[in-house]
């Protein structure tokens, strides 16, 4: 009669989160809305499936090849977002009169790529933007400094050993103004995919790519190795690449801009070291204009930027001929769970609740549901085991739980009107009133909040 | 040059998110989240797309029909989750070891499914399910009316206008009790249908398709119907059900559950009259087997159920041998906002921080900075205008979002060490001091709070 049985797996590149993975990502998740609303970003959302020529856009083969995409009931050809950078554009562009400019958003959604799944990389991530769109303002860079700054500074204190990193910035203009005076511009791009090289190939390789890619001479490709390689404080690297800049109007805005936002980010609060300008930094290649952003843990460096972004001109030109320039950011979420991990720093929790009513005298699940009700109606979480079994086995649980109290009390207990509270580190326990009813403070809730003050 | 532009639109069925309705659906998750904590249910999260073999089971046409599905590049047939539950049991057949059991888990997560949209009826929306797998125990089925219970009454403090609720509460072994007794056992789920159109078409044409469909006779076909139509207060209707399972042990069993339920729930906290015995509801069909719960809203039931489910027995028998039976509801966050906006409780706000600081002298945007910072670090959210424009512009733009207090400081201002706090309200303004640095509270501060306290 019995069907065999389906082997339960998930596909290759995708992942199950279980609670103790999950809840550390809620945290996440909770610390970024609260950073993001907290300079006025407002959420928004978009469907994850949306029409492909939307999706793909100008896109190139690549894109295209990379999303999910398939043909529904109707003949519809839909594809699976795999940014939120496009749904953005076409959100804009279909909603701009109603919205009103600047609009500032941020959009916590799940992705979808359909690549070779590599080990770390997975089909299915979860991206977490802020943008502000509508206006090319300084202010904008400057915000988007000081939101990375909150974020991380944010995930820091609710992750101790992330506090430290570095936010480093640079502003495309610097370059596409040497280039401009060489008479590159159009080459650009391959320029800064020979630079992006630079770690790899090191100079002498690369300075080559660019003459024989980009059509540079040796004594361009050499200045622009040279811009690459300026290092030091940002006041230093500021008075180094005002020489470089000299005729380039375009090098001198960069500079001015770069100059603006350390100064407004130290004003809005991000102390001295934390926002460093890195001329190297050639994130994005074509896609920014200006301000460029990565952010690096000082405990887990390898682990890539945390935190990434830019400015870029004419976000959703496929879609409206409005002039929507912008600039917006990525919080890394799945990277900073993954730095979490590799850390040590996930906790051993897999309850949300901290107490755990024990229930062993089966006539009296009333007393104990009144009992959890009790402590839980003071902002406490309370779990009731759900059956009658041995206290010894419900410790077990509570153990492989990682609650961190729980109350024991039989019929003796409950006429004597108190109740054992156990500290689930220490094995210790005290005995302490019932409390009398629902509203108020009671010896129990004291004692309770005690222990899970303790560190 | 330019291609033609793509016009900007999502597929049928499909909707954004703006930042007014974005807003309050993050306030019910909030809400669920918490509730759900509070109980100690922890959170998971399974991948969008799985296996289409895991998807549809031993699914019906119906859900295969129902399902968005295709294959990847690598020719694997994948379907997108079109509910929580095939998930869940997949899920916890999987890792069923490493969870132990009993496990209590919440999942917040966007479904699928590719049915023909209807008004109101959306291809994609979230669910927001709660599970106990892994006992029979009836504490499980009392936290679950509890979880209910507190879960609207945590949104309708969020939200007036939706404080008045009621649960209705039924265990489908009442009536298979019945149904057993007439040798009608396998017939239930044909009964059930019938019963399921007695809104609809009255008990006459009821019971005629009771006879003709699951072969009932018309004595038995007005017995179920005469158990459907009980009704008056909890202890009236236990005690007319009485006699109505007298020899059914199973219908015996169904109402020493709904008796402990009802007894359990009032212990946990639920105030008399919101839990109510209903004998005829009837959802999920053949699914449930125990417990079933809906709740609707006072002022709005015609919107159906906003949160509704039931006890089941082998939840995950497709991938596992393991008795895996359990309890679990889902909150109907879609409906629960769309009964927002019907009711007209949708506030007329567009913005996530309260305070505008207004910027129009534009050498001044260090200083605009500096008093963010110093607000933002009180726990306020403050947005700085990007731009330098005219003040009425900027007023503008705050009252389209619904800020509800700007600040003001110019030159003039700034020098002096004191800065405008508008009510946006009322238009009414005050001067307060600059705050002196971030740290410590301000008269500033202060003005803002009062005005913000203000309903």
């Amino acid at each position: 009669m019995s069907n065999p049985l389906i082997t339960p797996r998930t596909p290759s590149g995708f992942r199950d989160y279980l609670p103790e993975v999950m809840m550390p990502r809620e945290r996440l998740i909770a610390a970024a809305q609260h950073v993001y609303r907290s300079f006025g970003y407002s959420p928004i959302d978009t469907p994850a499936l949306e029409f492909f020529e939307i999706l793909s856009g100008k896109g190139g083969e690549e894109s295209d090849r990379l999303m999910y995409n398939f043909e529904d009931r109707g003949g519809t050809r839909l594809g699976m977002r795999f940014d939120l950078t496009v749904p953005l554009a076409r959100f804009v562009a279909q909603h701009a009169s109603d919205l009103g400019m600047p609009f500032k958003r941020y959009h916590i959604g799940t992705v979808w790529r359909g690549e070779r799944a590599q080990r770390g990389r997975y089909r299915e991530f979860m991206q977490c933007d802020f943008d502000t769109v509508g206006t090319r303002s300084i202010a904008a860079d400057i915000e988007t400094a000081l939101v990375i700054y909150e974020l991380l500074r944010t995930i820091g204190r609710d992750f101790g050993g992330l506090q430290e990193f570095t936010i480093r910035v640079n502003n495309r203009m610097v370059l596409s103004g040497l280039l401009a005076r060489f008479g590159l511009s159009d080459k650009s791009g391959l320029v800064l995919r020979a630079l992006d090289k630079l770690g790899k190939l090191g100079p002498e390789k690369v300075a080559e790519e660019m003459v024989a890619s980009a059509g540079a001479t040796p004594s361009q490709a050499a200045e622009v190795l040279k811009l690459a390689a300026l290092s030091g404080g940002n006041d230093e690297i500021l008075r180094q690449l005002e020489p470089l800049m000299a005729g380039s109007e375009l090098g001198q805005e960069g500079i001015e801009r770069l100059r603006q936002t350390l100064r407004g980010a130290s004003a809005g609060g991000v102390p001295e070291g934390y926002l460093q300008l890195d001329v190297s930094i050639a994130r994005g290649l074509d896609y920014y204009t200006g301000s460029v952003f990565e952010t690096f843990l000082a405990d887990l460096p390898s682990i890539g930027s945390v935190c990434s972004g830019g400015r870029y001109d004419n976000l959703a030109g496929l879609f409206t001929k409005q002039d929507l320039p912008g600039i917006g950011a990525s919080l890394g979420l799945d990277r900073l769970l993954a730095a979490v991990e590799e850390l040590g720093l996930l906790p051993k929790v897999r309850t949300s609740a901290p107490v755990l009513v024990t229930f062993f005298d089966k006539d009296r699940l009333d007393d104990y549901l009144r009992l959890a009700a009790a402590i839980r109606s003071q902002g406490i979480g309370v779990e009731v085991y759900p059956e009658a079994k041995k206290l010894g086995q419900q410790l077990q649980y509570a153990d492989k739980r990682g609650f961190r109290v729980a109350l024991i009390a039989g019929s003796r207990e409950f006429e004597a009107g108190v109740c054992q509270v156990k500290d689930l580190q220490t094995g210790q326990a005290e005995d302490a009133p019932l409390p009398a009813d629902r509203s108020g403070d009671s010896p129990l809730v004291a004692a309770i909040q005690r222990l899970l003050q303790k560190p």
